[in-house]
């Protein structure tokens, strides 16, 4: 659950905010939805009115919720302080220990259904960083899903607050487990670096990504990596590049700068976007520049949620900026 | 009616809209009202709470709401969505076959007392793409006009949408039959070439006015033809240029670059500053600047409509920008 | 689409609205949703923004949208002013004609395929109201119902205003080839009297339901009919009583005065709350209070679409008012 | 211009506001407007943006402005915070001394030609107090309208906050004057014993009024006096009664107990309503019900201004709640 | 922290809160502050945003914040959502588990300040249900208070949902803890009867109270007790009367009825109202009136906390309804 | 008070506003106390709702209100409407003439007292503008700082249209009695030439400035001056950049462009930095890097009020943007 305030004024100066209901899989998933394909959520969410509320709005986000159990009390929330310019946007976290996600136990069985209905699964390493039950959980769905023969897609999304002390330490292992279980892999050369552990010469970040991407799925068995670097320019725009890595090919996308509405959620809709590029088998050199584009959208839309369809991509992998559409 | 989402939020995304009355007639009204013009709007409203709403409006931009017949049951509406850098504003009209407008009734003598009362006319093209009836009661009043000596503007203003499919075919003689009669014409090089079809070897734009109005002034007979190029670029901000072609001569106008708030009305804004500099017996050179400087503050102002006055204006036409005024 | 204005504030006095999506069937079937049906509206949306939020907004209240066809350009939209005391609510509406629910086009197997999926169809008599082509969709779905061993459930909600003038004897034998095909009625005295030109000597409301509830199922067989009685009360609370005739048996149920928050949807509600407890089948005489308990509910809930459970609905039938729940 | 809490909030919970223009003189003025009446306000507003928010506002409320000076600097003001039950609402004002009405010079030939488009005058007793310029200039308009055969209507208002210390004393002789020139008041007992010091034994409020209005119509030479009488219950409803004297007999209207949503303004509607009665020739008992219906029907509507029309008051003459119009 | 929905709206509905900062002890101090008295709170806050925005909400209270620490992570919330008539407001807690509150070390020498500064403390029930460590701080800071001769107030505000299953017998040792130690106690007859276990043989309860609150004084050696006696009425309408027992004699105030604004945190202001009564050496039949007026005001205020003045609270004892203060 | 319209909208669009309480002092310490220091102002405000309103907004802001005066009636306003590119934003200012700061009489103990518990006073030229009393309190006070050896600021803050006709003249004795008394001044060259008259050469601002400053300080003996100079560029960023002068030594901070969210209240930042700077000892060319980023962070906070913290400021002396902070 966001909760965010007016305009660009902080908590203290306000006593308004507004709420909808987001994280990464829930963005990936309704921006796949979007794009026509079924989306499921894995997830448990508490029997109150919040837990009420969240159903409703996944719903009206265009998700399936047949896989959502309600246990538990809590919803995870956090509140977000737009910034301007020099002055950050700002998150604070509700306390998560104890809320329905982190607390629920999936039976096997359900987690088996669950699986034998989709073709992609969608992992992301914020959960990843929540608590053993939660990883017992995600490892075991996506042991499932192998044992299916379902793609997994797994998102590092490594959070440096999440995992706290010596992190990347604690963080390793069970990265390399979901590694070594996915097909497709979001990530960066940090992530290479930090959370893996492996070593380059290389001091600028291009070099560095061509010498670890293909280490990385080398070491792994990784079919595809994908993501992208950001610039925050100082005049408050941001420049986007995104990069696949598949078949020992290392394509790196055309550089776009725009101006950012809302920041939140683009890597998701970058996600999103290679997912559906590769499950329609578009050559990669399209792929990119298509989750390039959606992610480029998602900067432009309120909330933490992709809402773009196909076509308004595919506009935006070409143009910029439009006039009135009437 | 405009019915415009909150901030840069899309029609699924929120539950609450602004709303506001414009239309291509009312902002140029409005505008001429703030230069200290009697303005009358002929049209027609229904006798319910939206047309109440309308009038009541109206009045409040200072219109005269004189002639406005209370008849039929509906309002033509739009939502506007508005867009943000590469995700373009999108407009979503209502059903307007039966609104009040399109299917008023009005008396010959109503229209010659309306006349009566003005030295100039205004038409729009959109109007012109609603109904036979509509296009009756336009060519009625303008001829009402010209017989009683007033002046008439018309404003081409052509929308492909509104006239669908063989589009520019089936405009072509019911724009010829206003342009015969109009003393001032707000036109571009695409009108010419698309509606009228009239040809030119030139591909730059300016290049093809400089061809094309003299022509067309020839042709129909009209004094004066004006109008603006509009450049979108990439860092989201419009460059605009105004034209004006009288006596033989083609004035360009000063390129200026800036940001948008809100684009609906700007084009009227300028007609409404070509009217008022002609009105005025200002030069070209000055009428040409004040309408393009009417136009880019209309770009700053929430709405459709503009509202500045011509000292706001005159300011414009020489700074780009000002502090706080106190 | 619902536009409602803030507080008790006229569309004159205001420029904000709030928007919901709405409709007699959407409040039952969201109603059913809410008591653990499947729901599954049969209607048709525009495919462009408007439709976008609306299927958006369906699919949050726990609808099906599957069957919903995305054809025409239209929305059917009404503009609500909350009155108070002795100033009533209006409501105004947009035109309908052209909407897409008006226009659409629905095939044969379509609706066989929905009906196949249910086990009760609800219909309504606004809709009846609209035109030949909305008539004769009504009509051919409820007649492949019937084929399929369907219920059929028909809310009589007889509309003067869209049936115009001589309505009655226009909407008479539409009314008519429903009631034969229908199972479960909602309709009191007047429809018998003035639709369907029934006769009694009864001057007293509750006395012609005695006299006319039987007759009106013996002439069209129909085995349960029901509905409600409410009188509006000097101190602007309203009293409300629920009556349901089956099997020979007028029962009527207690009377209930209660404050009214917002009034639009009730009669769903209550339609809701009988299907419900026949489904269920429950006595009759719990059938009454539990779907009166559902009426009086929905008049405490901003909108029109009824979103209590079971459970509230029973906590209400037994008390009126209760303390803050924590 | 009133400034308004949301809700039932006070200005130290709050950082919002919603605002209006009004004023005793706008709101008879627009409540005649609404009856077909034109309507003109003699005042003065500052050539500034909220000299133009208020020409603007005004004009919406159907005011010809045509008689507005623009002159001074500054617009009078008041907070509302709307109270609940035994809170009640509080109004707190901004410093009127150096408002624009306040500081404006009328000169005669404006009055003068400001009279003669007009049948009837209304003044009232809150300007009174204001300082004795204003006076001066009320005082110079009522003769003159005396003079031009005019009707003049005073309503005696009296505010003990704006007169202060010895205020009955200090008003009484600018009240004897207007009521000399008045055709018709608005007045009730307390304004004939504390303001003019009439003497009276009778202790009860409807005696007091059947022995001080014979005397004061007599003394001052008034053809018609009107007001009503208030009484606020327990239960947070109002009653009223309104009553009117002329030619010898006093008419006491029937009294109507209801719910508040809005207080302020409500003796402004009475008085538009005793105004369109007198002027419609309507039997006194008539005009009284009337007068009495519009003042109830302010209560209902947000805002200090009357909008209703003769249709919405003649309903509420008969009936005191309705269901929703549809 | 209370997060409420707009008006009468569900969580599910909309996409709006309003939050502003309360608690019990927050209420309490709030009120006293506006009867002249300095208030400080002993709690603890995170140093975030959410914190910051807090301590700054509550120095716009009135309350000194001297003795708030800053440490932890959370901020304990509740959503609110209103209800109308039949459907109860509805509070939905987030996890407080690991809230700044319920996590704080408070050292020794801090507290003992804190007890130097200040002539009363008030201790609450819902603080006594967190966890062990708040009760140990909650015992340690009573007996600092006894030690350095402070009057200690206790309100039991037992509340079943935090104590959980057994939670009578679990809350009972705590309870008596701090009654032993306690010389004005908030608590009405079931607090006796289902806290304390203390026996009746009465059915009825004021019956019940006149047995047990001399028995409950005696037992614990406390000087004062007071509390309220509420009805819900069939018209929305709640009832309230006040009662106080102190040396041998029990008081029971006048009951009135009353419309209910906002229901939380009436029974802090009845608490605030005791003390300054008591603290003002008033007689008890006034202290009750004033606290019991006190608790009406509060339940016409927006939000949790009382902010009525001495005035305003001498004015309602007296009167229960009053037209508008200009 | 400030009352600002929604968006960009004006006050003519628009019914409603947001307020806040604000004032070059109020700013001053208000960011002073987010550095951590005890912050008093010496003010009044009247003893109603808005005084009520005022007070507790003050004290949210952190500001201690023990030596606010609760006097006379009104409080001074102001309205903005915010520009947008080549429309300026516009204040509108209410009456200030009888405002409870400019009516009231402070005591002369009450003033030492004030002194005794600063280290530092901050006075502003917008002040001296107002009237004799205030005038007179502002030189007592001043006089009586030096007297009790406290550290004097002295922002210059020439408002020509508050010293209206002549102002230059008649300002001039008033700023040099301040002057000669302060120890840091807020000034800039025009300050320098037009109010006190003294004569240059230079042509280009910086090198006025560099001729000026030195000749100032030693006229008036003044220790520290400090100030910016801002350009406004065509691409609707703002350049600023500060300057310190003292010991003989002026030192010209480095320029930085930035776009702006707020522009009032920048001014005051700058000062809080200068004044928190100084007093931490740092030297000036730290002191005017981080006064200038407190400036730029001025411009990115809703509000006339700067809320940055130390920690804040000091990032922003290195980094222009930064990334959502989670």
């Amino acid at each position: 659950m966001r909760l965010e305030t007016p305009g660009y004024s902080t908590l203290a100066q306000e006593n308004q905010l507004k709420y909808s209901f987001s994280g990464s899989g829930v963005n990936v998933l309704s921006a796949l939805s979007r794009f026509g394909h079924e989306a499921y959520l894995i997830s448990a969410l508490p029997d109150n009115a919040l837990g009420e509320a969240a159903v409703a709005n996944l719903r009206k986000l265009g998700l399936s919720t047949r896989h959502i159990m309600r246990s538990g009390q809590y919803v995870g929330m956090y509140f977000l302080e737009k910034g301007f310019g020099a002055r950050a946007s700002k998150v604070t976290y509700t306390d998560r220990l104890g809320s329905s996600f982190n607390t629920a136990s999936f039976g096997d069985e359900q987690l088996a259904a669950a699986v034998a209905e989709v073709d992609v699964l969608h992992f992301c390493g914020i959960t990843l960083a929540m608590n053993d039950q939660v990883r017992s959980h995600m490892l075991h769905l996506a042991r499932e899903a192998k044992r299916q023969g379902r793609k997994i897609v797994f998102d590092c999304n490594y959070r440096p607050t999440l995992w706290g002390k010596d992190g990347y330490e604690r963080a390793k292992s069970h990265y390399e487990q979901l590694l070594q279980l996915a097909d497709v892999v979001m990530m960066n050369e940090k992530d290479a670096m930090l959370v893996l552990g492996m070593p380059t010469a290389a001091l600028e970040r291009e070099q560095q990504l061509k010498e670890l991407l293909p280490a990385v799925a080398k070491q792994y068995d990784i079919q595809t990596i994908a993501g992208t670097h950001r610039r925050i320019n100082g005049d408050n725009t941001h420049s986007l590049k995104g990069y696949i890595f598949s078949k020992e090919r290392l394509i790196m996308g055309r550089e776009h700068s725009f101006s950012v509405h809302d920041r939140v959620g683009a890597g998701d809709a970058y996600a999103s976007g290679i997912i559906d590029g590769l499950l329609r088998g578009l050559p990669l050199e399209q792929v990119v520049e298509f989750a390039a584009a959606a992610a480029r959208l998602a900067h432009t839309i309120q909330g933490d949620t992709p809402l773009s369809t196909r076509e308004d991509i595919e506009k935006a992998v070409h143009n910029e900026t439009g006039d009135v559409e009437r």
